[in-house]
Protein backbone atom coordinates (compact mmCIF):
# COMPACT_ATOMS: atom_id res chain seq x y z
CA UNK A 1 0.00 0.00 0.00
CA UNK A 2 1.31 3.40 -1.19
CA UNK A 3 0.68 5.74 1.87
CA UNK A 4 0.53 9.24 0.80
CA UNK A 5 0.55 13.13 2.34
CA UNK A 6 2.16 14.34 5.05
CA UNK A 7 0.50 13.33 7.71
CA UNK A 8 0.09 9.95 6.72
CA UNK A 9 3.46 9.40 6.28
CA UNK A 10 4.55 10.71 9.41
CA UNK A 11 2.46 8.82 11.60
CA UNK A 12 3.23 5.41 9.43
CA UNK A 13 6.75 6.66 10.89
CA UNK A 14 5.79 7.45 14.32
CA UNK A 15 3.89 4.21 14.99
CA UNK A 16 6.35 1.98 13.86
CA UNK A 17 3.82 -0.57 12.86
CA UNK A 18 4.23 -1.22 9.33
CA UNK A 19 7.00 -3.56 9.90
CA UNK A 20 7.41 -3.83 5.37
CA UNK A 21 7.59 -0.06 5.15
CA UNK A 22 10.29 0.96 2.28
CA UNK A 23 11.70 4.05 1.26
CA UNK A 24 10.42 7.56 1.54
CA UNK A 25 9.96 9.22 -1.69
CA UNK A 26 9.52 13.09 -1.42
CA UNK A 27 10.17 16.18 -3.52
CA UNK A 28 13.26 18.30 -2.49
CA UNK A 29 10.48 21.02 -0.25
CA UNK A 30 8.99 18.05 1.40
CA UNK A 31 12.10 16.37 2.18
CA UNK A 32 13.11 18.98 4.37
CA UNK A 33 9.89 18.21 6.82
CA UNK A 34 11.64 18.78 10.34
CA UNK A 35 10.29 15.30 11.23
CA UNK A 36 12.03 13.38 8.44
CA UNK A 37 15.54 14.26 10.48
CA UNK A 38 17.27 10.87 10.03
CA UNK A 39 14.42 9.27 7.76
CA UNK A 40 16.28 8.27 4.54
CA UNK A 41 14.77 9.87 2.03
CA UNK A 42 14.58 9.36 -1.64
CA UNK A 43 14.48 12.57 -3.78
CA UNK A 44 11.43 12.39 -6.38
CA UNK A 45 9.52 14.67 -8.65
CA UNK A 46 6.19 15.80 -8.41
CA UNK A 47 5.09 13.92 -11.57
CA UNK A 48 6.79 10.70 -10.16
CA UNK A 49 4.85 10.81 -6.99
CA UNK A 50 1.74 11.18 -8.73
CA UNK A 51 2.46 8.19 -10.79
CA UNK A 52 3.46 6.25 -7.81
CA UNK A 53 0.40 7.37 -5.90
CA UNK A 54 -2.06 7.02 -8.17
CA UNK A 55 -3.22 10.90 -6.86
CA UNK A 56 -2.32 14.07 -7.15
CA UNK A 57 -3.20 14.43 -3.12
CA UNK A 58 0.11 13.05 -2.50
CA UNK A 59 1.44 16.69 -1.04
CA UNK A 60 5.44 15.79 -2.10
CA UNK A 61 5.84 12.64 -0.54
CA UNK A 62 5.00 8.90 0.03
CA UNK A 63 6.40 5.61 0.87
CA UNK A 64 5.26 1.77 0.08
CA UNK A 65 3.79 0.72 3.60
CA UNK A 66 3.45 -3.04 2.75
CA UNK A 67 0.19 -4.20 4.22
CA UNK A 68 -1.95 -2.55 6.94
CA UNK A 69 -1.74 -4.15 10.04
CA UNK A 70 -5.03 -5.07 11.17
CA UNK A 71 -5.29 -6.37 14.74
CA UNK A 72 -7.67 -9.17 15.65
CA UNK A 73 -11.12 -8.79 17.28
CA UNK A 74 -9.94 -10.43 20.12
CA UNK A 75 -6.79 -8.13 21.11
CA UNK A 76 -9.67 -5.32 20.93
CA UNK A 77 -12.41 -7.43 23.33
CA UNK A 78 -9.74 -8.56 25.84
CA UNK A 79 -8.89 -5.15 26.93
CA UNK A 80 -10.67 -4.23 30.16
CA UNK A 81 -13.51 -2.73 29.98
CA UNK A 82 -12.93 -1.46 26.04
CA UNK A 83 -14.54 1.47 24.35
CA UNK A 84 -15.05 -0.04 20.75
CA UNK A 85 -16.65 1.58 17.18
CA UNK A 86 -18.29 -0.77 15.27
CA UNK A 87 -18.90 0.02 11.64
CA UNK A 88 -21.51 -2.00 10.05
CA UNK A 89 -20.50 -2.06 5.96
CA UNK A 90 -19.93 1.40 6.21
CA UNK A 91 -19.61 2.87 2.29
CA UNK A 92 -17.54 5.96 2.33
CA UNK A 93 -13.31 6.17 2.57
CA UNK A 94 -13.36 9.50 3.28
CA UNK A 95 -16.27 8.82 6.20
CA UNK A 96 -14.37 5.73 7.54
CA UNK A 97 -10.87 7.71 7.44
CA UNK A 98 -12.81 10.80 9.62
CA UNK A 99 -14.44 7.96 11.78
CA UNK A 100 -10.70 6.33 12.46
CA UNK A 101 -9.81 10.39 13.37
CA UNK A 102 -12.41 10.84 15.82
CA UNK A 103 -11.93 7.26 17.69
CA UNK A 104 -8.07 7.98 17.80
CA UNK A 105 -8.83 11.21 19.14
CA UNK A 106 -11.39 10.16 21.62
CA UNK A 107 -9.10 7.16 22.57
CA UNK A 108 -11.20 4.25 21.50
CA UNK A 109 -9.90 0.74 22.04
CA UNK A 110 -10.47 -0.41 18.98
CA UNK A 111 -12.62 0.48 15.65
CA UNK A 112 -14.28 -2.94 13.45
CA UNK A 113 -15.13 -2.90 10.80
CA UNK A 114 -16.61 -5.63 7.83
CA UNK A 115 -14.54 -7.60 5.87
CA UNK A 116 -16.65 -7.43 2.90
CA UNK A 117 -19.13 -5.12 1.51
CA UNK A 118 -17.59 -2.42 3.46
CA UNK A 119 -14.82 0.28 2.57
CA UNK A 120 -11.14 -1.11 3.69
CA UNK A 121 -8.32 0.66 5.09
CA UNK A 122 -6.84 2.10 1.78
CA UNK A 123 -4.09 4.98 0.96
CA UNK A 124 -7.24 7.47 0.55
CA UNK A 125 -8.60 5.97 4.39
CA UNK A 126 -4.81 7.16 5.44
CA UNK A 127 -5.10 10.33 3.93
CA UNK A 128 -8.41 11.20 5.52
CA UNK A 129 -7.84 10.15 8.97
CA UNK A 130 -4.72 12.43 8.86
CA UNK A 131 -2.82 8.90 9.70
CA UNK A 132 -4.60 8.16 13.39
CA UNK A 133 -5.01 4.73 11.58
CA UNK A 134 -1.55 3.93 12.02
CA UNK A 135 -1.89 4.31 16.50
CA UNK A 136 -5.85 2.88 16.02
CA UNK A 137 -6.27 -1.24 16.76
CA UNK A 138 -8.88 -1.66 13.53
CA UNK A 139 -10.08 -4.99 13.26
CA UNK A 140 -12.16 -6.74 10.33
CA UNK A 141 -14.81 -9.00 10.58
CA UNK A 142 -16.54 -11.64 8.38
CA UNK A 143 -19.67 -11.42 10.81
CA UNK A 144 -20.19 -8.13 12.94
CA UNK A 145 -23.61 -9.96 14.14
CA UNK A 146 -21.58 -12.87 15.58
CA UNK A 147 -18.88 -10.23 16.69
CA UNK A 148 -21.63 -8.39 18.76
CA UNK A 149 -22.68 -11.97 20.47
CA UNK A 150 -19.03 -12.01 21.19
CA UNK A 151 -18.69 -8.87 22.54
CA UNK A 152 -21.84 -9.51 24.72
CA UNK A 153 -20.05 -12.60 26.12
CA UNK A 154 -17.70 -10.49 27.01
CA UNK A 155 -19.20 -8.36 28.67
CA UNK A 156 -19.68 -5.09 26.24
CA UNK A 157 -22.96 -3.31 25.94
CA UNK A 158 -23.72 -2.27 22.41
CA UNK A 159 -25.64 0.49 21.26
CA UNK A 160 -26.60 0.89 18.01
CA UNK A 161 -27.86 4.24 16.13
CA UNK A 162 -31.10 4.29 14.58
CA UNK A 163 -33.20 7.95 13.28
CA UNK A 164 -36.72 5.97 14.88
CA UNK A 165 -34.98 5.14 18.10
CA UNK A 166 -36.94 5.78 21.00
CA UNK A 167 -33.76 6.44 23.16
CA UNK A 168 -32.15 9.95 23.52
CA UNK A 169 -28.06 8.90 22.97
CA UNK A 170 -26.90 10.71 26.07
CA UNK A 171 -29.20 7.89 28.64
CA UNK A 172 -27.72 5.11 28.21
CA UNK A 173 -25.02 4.40 30.29
CA UNK A 174 -21.26 4.31 28.67
CA UNK A 175 -19.38 3.31 30.91
CA UNK A 176 -17.56 -0.05 31.40
CA UNK A 177 -17.08 -2.47 28.24
CA UNK A 178 -19.35 -0.64 25.16
CA UNK A 179 -19.49 -1.33 21.38
CA UNK A 180 -20.97 1.89 19.45
CA UNK A 181 -22.60 0.29 16.37
CA UNK A 182 -22.96 3.19 13.53
CA UNK A 183 -24.95 1.96 9.70
CA UNK A 184 -23.80 2.88 6.28
CA UNK A 185 -24.66 5.93 4.86
CA UNK A 186 -28.28 6.10 3.74
CA UNK A 187 -29.46 2.62 4.68
CA UNK A 188 -28.63 2.38 8.67
CA UNK A 189 -27.99 -0.43 10.53
CA UNK A 190 -29.20 -4.01 9.47
CA UNK A 191 -31.73 -5.44 10.74
CA UNK A 192 -30.14 -8.65 12.01
CA UNK A 193 -27.40 -5.95 13.54
CA UNK A 194 -30.29 -3.63 14.96
CA UNK A 195 -31.56 -6.95 16.99
CA UNK A 196 -28.48 -7.53 18.57
CA UNK A 197 -27.60 -4.07 19.92
CA UNK A 198 -28.42 -3.85 23.16
CA UNK A 199 -30.34 -0.51 22.76
CA UNK A 200 -30.75 1.63 20.20
CA UNK A 201 -30.59 5.28 20.49
CA UNK A 202 -30.83 8.58 18.26
CA UNK A 203 -29.41 11.92 17.93
CA UNK A 204 -32.33 14.59 17.86
CA UNK A 205 -32.63 16.40 14.37
CA UNK A 206 -33.79 19.52 14.82
CA UNK A 207 -33.87 21.21 11.00
CA UNK A 208 -34.99 19.93 7.44
CA UNK A 209 -32.27 17.60 6.06
CA UNK A 210 -33.03 13.61 7.47
CA UNK A 211 -30.04 12.81 9.12
CA UNK A 212 -26.77 13.97 10.20
CA UNK A 213 -23.13 12.57 8.19
CA UNK A 214 -22.74 9.28 9.99
CA UNK A 215 -18.88 10.53 10.89
CA UNK A 216 -20.65 13.91 12.76
CA UNK A 217 -22.75 11.02 14.87
CA UNK A 218 -19.72 8.77 15.36
CA UNK A 219 -18.03 12.32 17.04
CA UNK A 220 -21.19 13.23 18.80
CA UNK A 221 -21.41 9.60 20.75
CA UNK A 222 -17.81 8.89 21.38
CA UNK A 223 -17.57 12.00 22.95
CA UNK A 224 -20.78 11.92 24.91
CA UNK A 225 -19.21 8.51 25.96
CA UNK A 226 -15.80 9.83 26.68
CA UNK A 227 -17.22 12.37 29.04
CA UNK A 228 -19.01 9.86 30.76
CA UNK A 229 -16.03 7.62 31.41
CA UNK A 230 -13.71 10.11 32.52
CA UNK A 231 -15.10 13.10 33.75
CA UNK A 232 -14.14 15.41 31.70
CA UNK A 233 -13.37 17.88 34.44
CA UNK A 234 -10.94 16.02 36.59
CA UNK A 235 -8.77 13.61 34.09
CA UNK A 236 -6.07 15.78 32.29
CA UNK A 237 -5.33 15.57 29.01
CA UNK A 238 -3.23 13.74 26.52
CA UNK A 239 -0.64 11.14 26.48
CA UNK B 1 -24.23 28.17 -9.46
CA UNK B 2 -24.51 24.91 -11.53
CA UNK B 3 -25.50 23.03 -8.20
CA UNK B 4 -25.12 19.06 -8.66
CA UNK B 5 -26.46 15.94 -7.21
CA UNK B 6 -29.33 14.14 -6.29
CA UNK B 7 -29.55 16.16 -2.38
CA UNK B 8 -28.31 19.13 -3.41
CA UNK B 9 -30.69 19.74 -6.62
CA UNK B 10 -33.52 17.78 -4.86
CA UNK B 11 -33.05 20.77 -1.26
CA UNK B 12 -32.75 23.69 -3.87
CA UNK B 13 -36.38 22.42 -4.82
CA UNK B 14 -37.34 21.85 -1.57
CA UNK B 15 -35.52 25.02 -0.13
CA UNK B 16 -37.79 27.86 -2.58
CA UNK B 17 -34.63 30.07 -2.25
CA UNK B 18 -32.40 30.48 -5.10
CA UNK B 19 -35.34 32.54 -6.72
CA UNK B 20 -32.92 32.82 -9.98
CA UNK B 21 -32.84 28.84 -10.59
CA UNK B 22 -33.25 27.85 -14.00
CA UNK B 23 -34.23 24.19 -15.28
CA UNK B 24 -33.24 21.47 -14.09
CA UNK B 25 -30.70 18.46 -16.57
CA UNK B 26 -30.82 15.38 -15.83
CA UNK B 27 -30.32 11.88 -17.15
CA UNK B 28 -33.06 9.41 -18.19
CA UNK B 29 -32.62 7.93 -14.81
CA UNK B 30 -32.36 10.26 -12.23
CA UNK B 31 -35.16 12.63 -14.18
CA UNK B 32 -37.51 9.15 -12.46
CA UNK B 33 -36.77 10.47 -9.34
CA UNK B 34 -39.61 10.77 -7.13
CA UNK B 35 -39.31 13.98 -6.02
CA UNK B 36 -39.04 14.99 -9.48
CA UNK B 37 -42.49 15.08 -9.81
CA UNK B 38 -43.97 18.00 -11.75
CA UNK B 39 -41.05 19.48 -12.11
CA UNK B 40 -40.05 20.52 -15.76
CA UNK B 41 -37.07 18.55 -16.75
CA UNK B 42 -34.89 18.48 -19.35
CA UNK B 43 -33.16 15.64 -20.15
CA UNK B 44 -29.35 15.66 -20.96
CA UNK B 45 -26.34 12.76 -21.19
CA UNK B 46 -23.87 12.28 -18.50
CA UNK B 47 -21.19 13.79 -20.89
CA UNK B 48 -23.27 17.13 -20.64
CA UNK B 49 -24.00 17.33 -17.55
CA UNK B 50 -19.75 17.11 -16.46
CA UNK B 51 -19.21 19.40 -19.05
CA UNK B 52 -22.08 21.69 -17.23
CA UNK B 53 -20.76 20.66 -13.44
CA UNK B 54 -16.80 20.45 -14.53
CA UNK B 55 -17.30 17.50 -12.16
CA UNK B 56 -18.10 14.12 -12.78
CA UNK B 57 -20.17 14.00 -9.41
CA UNK B 58 -23.38 14.96 -10.83
CA UNK B 59 -25.06 11.73 -9.60
CA UNK B 60 -27.26 12.22 -13.22
CA UNK B 61 -28.61 15.92 -12.12
CA UNK B 62 -28.20 19.41 -11.53
CA UNK B 63 -29.31 23.19 -12.27
CA UNK B 64 -28.41 26.35 -12.69
CA UNK B 65 -29.78 27.72 -9.46
CA UNK B 66 -28.08 31.45 -9.96
CA UNK B 67 -26.58 33.14 -6.76
CA UNK B 68 -26.37 31.67 -3.48
CA UNK B 69 -28.77 33.49 -0.92
CA UNK B 70 -26.60 34.64 1.86
CA UNK B 71 -28.40 36.76 4.24
CA UNK B 72 -27.54 39.52 6.23
CA UNK B 73 -25.29 38.79 9.80
CA UNK B 74 -28.30 41.29 11.05
CA UNK B 75 -30.89 38.47 10.14
CA UNK B 76 -29.10 35.79 12.46
CA UNK B 77 -28.70 38.00 14.99
CA UNK B 78 -32.17 39.49 15.57
CA UNK B 79 -33.61 36.06 16.05
CA UNK B 80 -34.63 35.10 20.17
CA UNK B 81 -31.43 33.66 22.13
CA UNK B 82 -29.65 32.53 18.68
CA UNK B 83 -27.50 29.42 18.58
CA UNK B 84 -24.58 30.74 15.81
CA UNK B 85 -21.70 29.10 14.54
CA UNK B 86 -18.58 31.10 13.47
CA UNK B 87 -15.80 29.86 11.23
CA UNK B 88 -12.54 31.98 11.43
CA UNK B 89 -11.32 31.31 7.98
CA UNK B 90 -12.39 28.23 7.63
CA UNK B 91 -10.18 26.81 4.38
CA UNK B 92 -11.76 23.51 3.49
CA UNK B 93 -14.61 23.14 0.80
CA UNK B 94 -15.70 19.65 2.31
CA UNK B 95 -15.30 20.56 6.30
CA UNK B 96 -17.60 23.74 5.00
CA UNK B 97 -19.94 21.44 4.07
CA UNK B 98 -19.80 18.82 6.21
CA UNK B 99 -20.45 21.88 9.34
CA UNK B 100 -23.06 22.81 7.55
CA UNK B 101 -24.72 20.00 7.62
CA UNK B 102 -24.72 18.86 11.10
CA UNK B 103 -25.44 23.01 12.21
CA UNK B 104 -28.40 22.17 9.86
CA UNK B 105 -29.75 19.27 12.09
CA UNK B 106 -28.77 20.91 14.95
CA UNK B 107 -31.25 23.79 14.27
CA UNK B 108 -28.73 26.27 14.14
CA UNK B 109 -29.75 29.89 13.84
CA UNK B 110 -27.54 30.52 11.51
CA UNK B 111 -23.75 30.25 10.11
CA UNK B 112 -21.23 32.66 9.95
CA UNK B 113 -17.79 32.69 7.44
CA UNK B 114 -15.26 34.72 6.57
CA UNK B 115 -15.37 37.37 3.16
CA UNK B 116 -12.13 36.66 2.47
CA UNK B 117 -9.32 33.73 2.59
CA UNK B 118 -12.08 31.48 3.34
CA UNK B 119 -14.35 28.79 1.83
CA UNK B 120 -17.29 30.23 0.17
CA UNK B 121 -21.05 28.84 -0.65
CA UNK B 122 -19.76 26.78 -3.60
CA UNK B 123 -20.97 23.80 -5.34
CA UNK B 124 -18.96 21.37 -3.76
CA UNK B 125 -20.28 22.52 -0.42
CA UNK B 126 -23.43 22.15 -1.92
CA UNK B 127 -22.67 18.43 -2.68
CA UNK B 128 -21.09 18.22 1.10
CA UNK B 129 -23.63 19.80 2.92
CA UNK B 130 -26.17 16.97 1.44
CA UNK B 131 -28.08 20.01 0.53
CA UNK B 132 -28.52 21.83 4.28
CA UNK B 133 -27.14 25.04 2.62
CA UNK B 134 -30.52 25.37 0.97
CA UNK B 135 -31.89 25.68 4.53
CA UNK B 136 -29.61 27.28 6.95
CA UNK B 137 -29.16 31.08 6.77
CA UNK B 138 -25.49 31.92 6.03
CA UNK B 139 -24.18 34.83 6.54
CA UNK B 140 -20.62 36.58 5.17
CA UNK B 141 -18.63 38.95 7.46
CA UNK B 142 -15.62 41.14 6.25
CA UNK B 143 -14.12 41.40 10.03
CA UNK B 144 -15.49 38.12 12.42
CA UNK B 145 -14.15 40.16 15.56
CA UNK B 146 -16.42 42.86 14.26
CA UNK B 147 -19.03 40.68 14.07
CA UNK B 148 -17.94 38.97 17.90
CA UNK B 149 -18.74 42.25 19.20
CA UNK B 150 -22.35 43.01 17.48
CA UNK B 151 -22.62 39.32 19.09
CA UNK B 152 -21.85 40.73 22.97
CA UNK B 153 -23.94 43.81 22.12
CA UNK B 154 -26.87 41.56 21.24
CA UNK B 155 -26.43 39.68 24.18
CA UNK B 156 -25.08 36.77 22.76
CA UNK B 157 -21.87 34.93 24.37
CA UNK B 158 -19.02 33.75 22.42
CA UNK B 159 -17.06 30.22 23.10
CA UNK B 160 -14.22 29.86 21.47
CA UNK B 161 -12.31 26.43 20.65
CA UNK B 162 -8.50 26.13 21.40
CA UNK B 163 -6.59 22.78 21.80
CA UNK B 164 -4.86 24.89 24.97
CA UNK B 165 -7.44 25.93 26.38
CA UNK B 166 -8.79 25.77 30.02
CA UNK B 167 -12.16 25.05 30.12
CA UNK B 168 -13.39 21.35 29.13
CA UNK B 169 -16.22 22.39 26.47
CA UNK B 170 -18.96 20.59 28.34
CA UNK B 171 -18.54 23.28 31.01
CA UNK B 172 -20.05 26.33 29.90
CA UNK B 173 -23.32 27.48 29.72
CA UNK B 174 -24.81 27.19 26.45
CA UNK B 175 -28.01 28.39 26.67
CA UNK B 176 -29.62 31.86 25.52
CA UNK B 177 -27.63 33.70 22.68
CA UNK B 178 -24.42 31.86 22.12
CA UNK B 179 -21.89 31.90 18.79
CA UNK B 180 -19.63 28.83 18.73
CA UNK B 181 -16.32 29.57 17.20
CA UNK B 182 -14.08 27.50 14.94
CA UNK B 183 -10.56 28.42 13.77
CA UNK B 184 -9.10 26.96 10.25
CA UNK B 185 -7.63 23.59 9.96
CA UNK B 186 -3.98 23.18 11.25
CA UNK B 187 -3.76 26.76 12.48
CA UNK B 188 -7.07 27.47 14.80
CA UNK B 189 -8.28 30.73 15.99
CA UNK B 190 -6.60 33.92 14.70
CA UNK B 191 -5.17 35.35 17.81
CA UNK B 192 -7.68 38.53 17.59
CA UNK B 193 -10.58 36.35 16.94
CA UNK B 194 -9.86 33.90 20.10
CA UNK B 195 -9.29 37.44 22.48
CA UNK B 196 -12.81 38.34 20.98
CA UNK B 197 -14.55 35.22 22.47
CA UNK B 198 -15.84 35.31 26.13
CA UNK B 199 -14.24 32.12 27.04
CA UNK B 200 -12.04 29.40 24.87
CA UNK B 201 -12.89 25.51 25.56
CA UNK B 202 -11.21 22.52 24.41
CA UNK B 203 -11.96 18.99 23.43
CA UNK B 204 -10.65 16.31 25.21
CA UNK B 205 -7.42 14.09 23.22
CA UNK B 206 -6.83 10.76 24.78
CA UNK B 207 -4.94 9.91 21.73
CA UNK B 208 -1.39 10.50 19.37
CA UNK B 209 -3.00 12.66 16.88
CA UNK B 210 -2.80 16.06 17.62
CA UNK B 211 -6.19 17.68 16.65
CA UNK B 212 -9.76 16.56 15.75
CA UNK B 213 -10.88 17.06 12.51
CA UNK B 214 -12.79 20.84 12.64
CA UNK B 215 -16.20 19.30 11.22
CA UNK B 216 -16.06 16.45 14.20
CA UNK B 217 -15.37 19.44 16.97
CA UNK B 218 -18.05 21.24 15.19
CA UNK B 219 -20.34 17.85 15.52
CA UNK B 220 -19.63 17.69 19.38
CA UNK B 221 -19.80 21.17 20.31
CA UNK B 222 -23.33 21.64 18.56
CA UNK B 223 -25.07 19.01 20.37
CA UNK B 224 -23.34 19.96 23.62
CA UNK B 225 -25.77 22.77 23.22
CA UNK B 226 -28.39 21.36 21.82
CA UNK B 227 -28.47 18.95 24.87
CA UNK B 228 -28.17 22.07 26.92
CA UNK B 229 -30.28 24.00 25.53
CA UNK B 230 -33.62 21.68 24.78
CA UNK B 231 -33.15 18.99 27.04
CA UNK B 232 -33.19 15.60 24.87
CA UNK B 233 -35.87 13.74 27.27
CA UNK B 234 -38.55 15.86 26.97
CA UNK B 235 -38.73 17.55 23.49
CA UNK B 236 -39.79 16.07 20.78
CA UNK B 237 -37.80 15.47 17.67
CA UNK B 238 -37.78 16.76 13.99
CA UNK B 239 -40.38 19.51 12.64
Amino acid sequence: MIVYGRNPVREVLRGRRRHAAGEVLATESAAREPWLRGVEVTLSSPDALERACGSPEHQGICLDAGPYPYVGAEEILTRADPLIVALDELQDPHNLGAIARTAECAGVDGLVICERRAAQVTPAVCKASAGAVEHLRIARVANLVAFLERARQAGCWSHGTAADASVPYHRPDYTGGVVLVLGSEGRGLRRLVAERCDDLVRLPLRGKIASLNVSAAAAVLLYEALHQRTGLDTVPDGP
